[in-house]
């Protein structure tokens, strides 16, 4: 039905005909001609449809925006004060001589040129026509050459792509499991993975010793603005590869994907250990591209009489941290800290506490800070020496519990960094590695940081019961500016340190066996030392488009509520068909219940 | 930790050292030395462990089936007496310096070397076992190179690759969808999709105008053999291209796909009129390589006196069709008759009327058959004329409604065909087209034969509506050794004709606008034409790998009765998690229900 793309239509062709199909972006009436800018998947070029052709100019005329046509004419050049450089075929203009009109268009509810302002609902809702815009076309494009890329790549090293089921068992990762009624068993539920982790590990049981997979998964969490209900891994695992093999082929799979779409070179990760990250940026998954560091203090303040330091710098489950703002001192005035004390308490910091140096040729003379009453001199110029403040510097400083300092002032030093310029527009790829193994629950138990199939570093079974605690793992994460991309580990392949590690978590024998006692039987034949990653595909390729969320590089995602206002689903179903599987709709009190769970 | 996959040592590598890792497939201990057969997912290769390597020979001695060990050796040429030729490494063998053994195993439950008898519900419990059996293995590599293949085919031909969502509406493609309560709304349910059939239409919609997916579709379903509860589909959908277009290229996909990965050249893939399907072999799908055909012979038989043939014979909705056997007249007992009878009876057949020709040159009098009695000489003959039977030859008859015929008489003809061994070993791809656009339901209405979003064939609104019946649909489904293993049709593209199509199947308005009002509106913004075809990829792959069950070709498939043996899912929830999505389960009053629903 066509014999070019619009976008393709360029100076080569000067003086052939050409049939074109796609949507009219724009139509304008000047000097007595009909100017089209024909759409489609590739690109706009310009078609002129003059009066001389009667029959055409009267069909010509019945276009709206968005109808679609079919169109053939002559390539001819543009004269050259109307060639157009921002546009791909500005060069050139199409003489029209026939056109059908394949379907008509009603006026859009919706904005697609230009810069639109629709709401979220309101994309949604018409997604067809959202996806029209040039800058969501691109980002599927885009999304398509990444996959393919991927593939490419893993089929290439000798990778299988072998499919997980999705209807399968609920999965210990620790989400919510979205459930499915079984109509041959009612009552009783299948739940959607949140991830293949245990099928990949019986794959490699199996002996397919290099599995991947681009695979749907699924946690029915409370959405936040880069959580989907859905959303796709890159899922890869292997057989007799080291943790340092494994990370250094997702790491080349990433740098190739990086040159050949991009045109980007990552150069070689480092990597940091996970103390390290928390120490230096309070966040295990560092955007290396922010040049501001923290620092700890707590050995300077522990006889401090100031109790908000002295407390938490002689607790072993405190901290006290500063970060150092060079040039900092005369942008923050009172009212600003105010507001940064205001933001560090959304992550539960009581208080800020700041150092200005003013001057430090006047040493503590030339020192501005509200704290400075409760600190010795001695204390303050220490401070000033770790920290390798300079005059102008602005230092703020966090003390509370671990959690509370590490999460508060990382959040600060972002915010910082973004508000003053201070991000490079870099790509800054990192590994984080030596993790713990466990961290404490709420409740005192323990839990795993990554999953319970992961590794512990160098020690027994036995050792990792004696100290859980303090022991670390073999997984690693890969980081890109501040997001977490992908993750993974080397997994236990034996059933004495599997026991072990579920022992550790409280699960008891009863228990394991219930949820996990396939895994612990295919432990038993000849498991291979594996290990694996999971990238992160939505977030990967929101991060490569530069898009603000995941939600503008899927096609048809959810709302924050988990609903698609394009199809309307969820919605009610056939009480009849309910009734098969075994369960019943129990009558809501409330007509608004919706907002309440 | 390898330096070289088992299966991969040969005699390019002869005295080199090499390092391995695998599983013991076998071992013998022979003339003072330990033999072992290492396998991988390439292979096995024979390793010797010589007495002399004293504590690597302590070590082999503990070794047992599936033990997973590393291994250095220095490969070296066998003695010509022990060359093994089946075997893709039996020229070399390795003589063992240094092991590891990194994982221990238990005796297996089920054999996985050499004809194994191990019952399905044992092969599905440890899938991972029954997935080391070199036949299996064999099958995924196999799967992973067709899905690598077609992506290759399908991106280089510029089709992208879009995910579309599987939480999402139920979908109307006729069988019972999985639903997935919504905790967000209560007591409101997603559909698992059955084919994303709508989303690849709204995909067209947003101009994205070459869509591909491998993706994941799910019927709850009573299961048969070739049935899945999840299956996996190659979806395909263009815009702007003709229906030969999209045959030509799906054509040429699966052609070039057969080539490569089987070196098999399927050719130019005929067409076949739904009409003549029917006609000549009683089905949708015929399988071309069986070279029995069936004759329509109703207008022979509308006069005589037998109810059982002028019946059928003279009622539009009914027919009378000859399978001719050649060389069959002696193949047949009265018993395998009777047999026969039984097998058409299975169709809803009331009889098997047959007629063997022994002798033609005796006339008349060289037939025999029970139904002689009844048929006039003329009409015999003019039996023996339309059917072209020769001396030695058996006409087998259906008579009864058309579809009970059809299938009767078609179903015959492949029994037959298989039993006599008069199916080619050989590839016999086609299409079927012009289906009928509805078919008759067994109250009266109409359904459509493939989905309601198929386009009429060269006919307005209004004419398909004043005679649906006979209208033909712009469908299209590829056919391959008696499988359909792909379908598709141009779809509708205009709200009028889509309209009208709904109301031909009795849906109202309202519950058109319920059901796709989305789509109805989404046919007001300038819809393309557009048109596709979906892959089942199970299928064609359990085709190409010679398998006889889909589930051969899945990693993790489920039981005939849509259950996991390994993860024994479906199982039961937390109650809690079941209140949160405003649902609860209803008590089952036998414990033994399971089976009942």
């Amino acid at each position: 039905m066509r014999s070019h793309y619009c976008g393709q239509v360029n100076e080569s062709l000067v003086d052939q005909e050409v049939t074109l199909c796609g949507w009219v972006n724009r139509r304008r009436d000047l000097g007595g001609l009909i100017f089209l800018d024909l759409r489609d998947v590739k690109g706009l070029v310009q078609v002129v449809i003059d009066p001389d052709f009667k029959a055409l100019f009267e069909t010509a005329n019945k276009l709206k925006h968005e109808f679609c046509i079919q169109l053939t004419g002559k390539v001819r050049a543009r004269p050259e004060s109307q060639v157009n450089k921002n546009m791909a075929t500005g060069a050139v203009e199409i003489l029209a001589s026939d056109m059908t009109i394949l379907n008509g268009s009603a006026p859009l509810p919706l904005s697609i040129d230009g810069h639109q302002n629709n709401s979220e609902e309101q994309r949604l809702k018409y997604r067809y026509l959202d996806l029209r815009r040039t800058e969501m076309t691109e980002r599927m494009k885009f999304r398509a050459k990444v996959t393919s890329e991927i593939r490419r790549y893993l089929d290439d090293n000798d990778f299988l792509d072998i499919e997980t089921p999705i209807l399968t068992k609920a999965t210990p990762e620790g989400a919510r499991d979205y459930l499915v009624p079984s109509r041959t068993y009612p009552g009783q539920f299948f739940a959607l993975p949140q991830s293949p982790q245990l099928f990949k590990q019986l794959l490699m049981m199996s002996g397919l010793d290099r599995y991947y997979q681009i695979v749907k998964c699924f946690r029915d969490e409370d959405l936040r603005a880069d959580r989907q209900p859905e959303f796709t891994q890159i899922d890869i695992e292997t057989s007799f590869m080291t943790e340092d093999q494994v990370m250094a082929l997702t790491e080349d799979m990433t740098r190739t994907l990086f040159k050949k779409l991009l045109n980007v070179d990552l150069g070689e990760f480092p990597r940091m250990t996970f103390a390290e990250a928390m120490t230096k940026y309070g966040s295990d998954k560092p955007d290396l591209r922010n040049p501001l560091e923290m620092v700890d203090v707590a050995d300077l303040l522990k006889d401090v009489e100031f109790a908000v330091f002295s407390g938490p710098a002689n607790d072993p489950k405190g901290r006290v941290a500063a970060l150092k703002v060079p040039e900092g001192a005369a942008k923050f005035s009172r009212k600003n800290i105010d507001e940064l004390t205001k933001f560090v308490g959304i992550y539960g910091a009581k208080g800020l506490a700041w150092l200005k140096v003013n001057d430090l040729a006047k040493g503590i003379e030339g020192l501005q800070s509200p704290i400075l009453k409760f600190l010795p001199e001695a204390t303050a110029l220490a401070i000033i020496e770790r920290t390798g403040a300079q005059t102008g510097d602005i230092i703020f400083f966090g003390s509370d519990k671990y959690s509370v300092v590490s999460e508060a002032i990382g959040a600060l030093r972002l915010k910082i960094g973004e508000e003053l310029g201070l991000v490079e527009d870099c790509w800054k790829p990192l590994w984080v590695v030596d993790f713990p193994m466990f961290e404490e629950t709420n409740d005192g138990g323990l839990t795993p940081l990554h999953h319970p199939f992961t590794s512990p570093t160098g020690i027994s079974a036995e050792e990792l019961k004696a100290n859980p605690e303090t022991a670390l793992s073999n997984a690693y994460d890969m980081v890109l500016n501040g997001c977490e991309v992908g993750g993974g580990s080397v997994r236990i392949h034996q059933q004495e340190m599997q026991a072990a590690v579920f022992e550790i978590l409280g699960i008891g024998e009863e228990e394991a066996e219930d949820k996990f006692g396939f895994l612990l039987e295919a432990l038993k034949y000849g498991t291979p030392p594996h290990a694996g990653l999971a990238f992160g595909l939505d977030r990967l390729v929101m991060l490569m488009t530069g898009a603000s969320s995941i939600r503008d590089v899927m096609a048809f995602p959810k709302t924050t509520t988990a609903a698609c206002p394009l199809t309307n689903a969820p919605g009610f179903a056939n009480p009849q068909q309910v009734t098969e599987l075994g369960i019943q709709v129990v009558p809501q009190l409330d007509d608004g219940s919706d907002e309440e769970e």
